[in-house]
């Protein structure tokens, strides 16, 4: 199984707009993504900041969800709102 | 839900016997914490360095986890393979 954590900063104020494109990504990965066994937001203590946890069946799987149309439009959709690009922790699970 | 992400760092040498110990821990939590819905052990591409994901249902499950016995004995046999405490990152899920 692979996996990642990401590590978003979004723009003071754009907390709401990010969350609101950010869940609809995830309910989408949830019901689209059957390589895909998890696909979790969460916010973290520190203002602004924000995680998605991911687990993927494997490579191919992790393929699938960057080449799909909802990773595509939303993931743009969610560029507008962040503050520097994604920092990606890519791991294999033991 | 809650979560956690934690970044472990072992030192040289010790990362055959870090797997060993934190893989029982893996086990028993996953089979004796019915509030820990992921407990998972990864490498990362960073030489000697692994990670915990963790996800529990709430803050009773996350002091449930951290009193039990094998967090206890299985934390302190783990540490002495560590190189520096762990880092961890608190989450609350959106």
């Amino acid at each position: 199984m692979l996996a990642a954590f990401v590590t978003i900063k979004v723009k003071p104020g754009s907390e709401e707009a990010f969350e609101t494109v950010a869940k609809a990504l995830v309910a989408k990965v949830n019901a689209d993504e059957p390589g895909c066994k998890l696909y979790q937001l969460s916010r973290s203590d520190q203002p602004g900041t924000y995680h998605f946890m991911e687990r993927y069946v494997d490579q191919d799987a992790v393929a699938a969800h960057r080449a799909s149309d909802h990773y595509k439009s939303l993931g743009r959709e969610m560029g507008q709102y962040l503050e520097g690009p994604p920092e990606i922790v890519r791991l294999t699970e033991v």
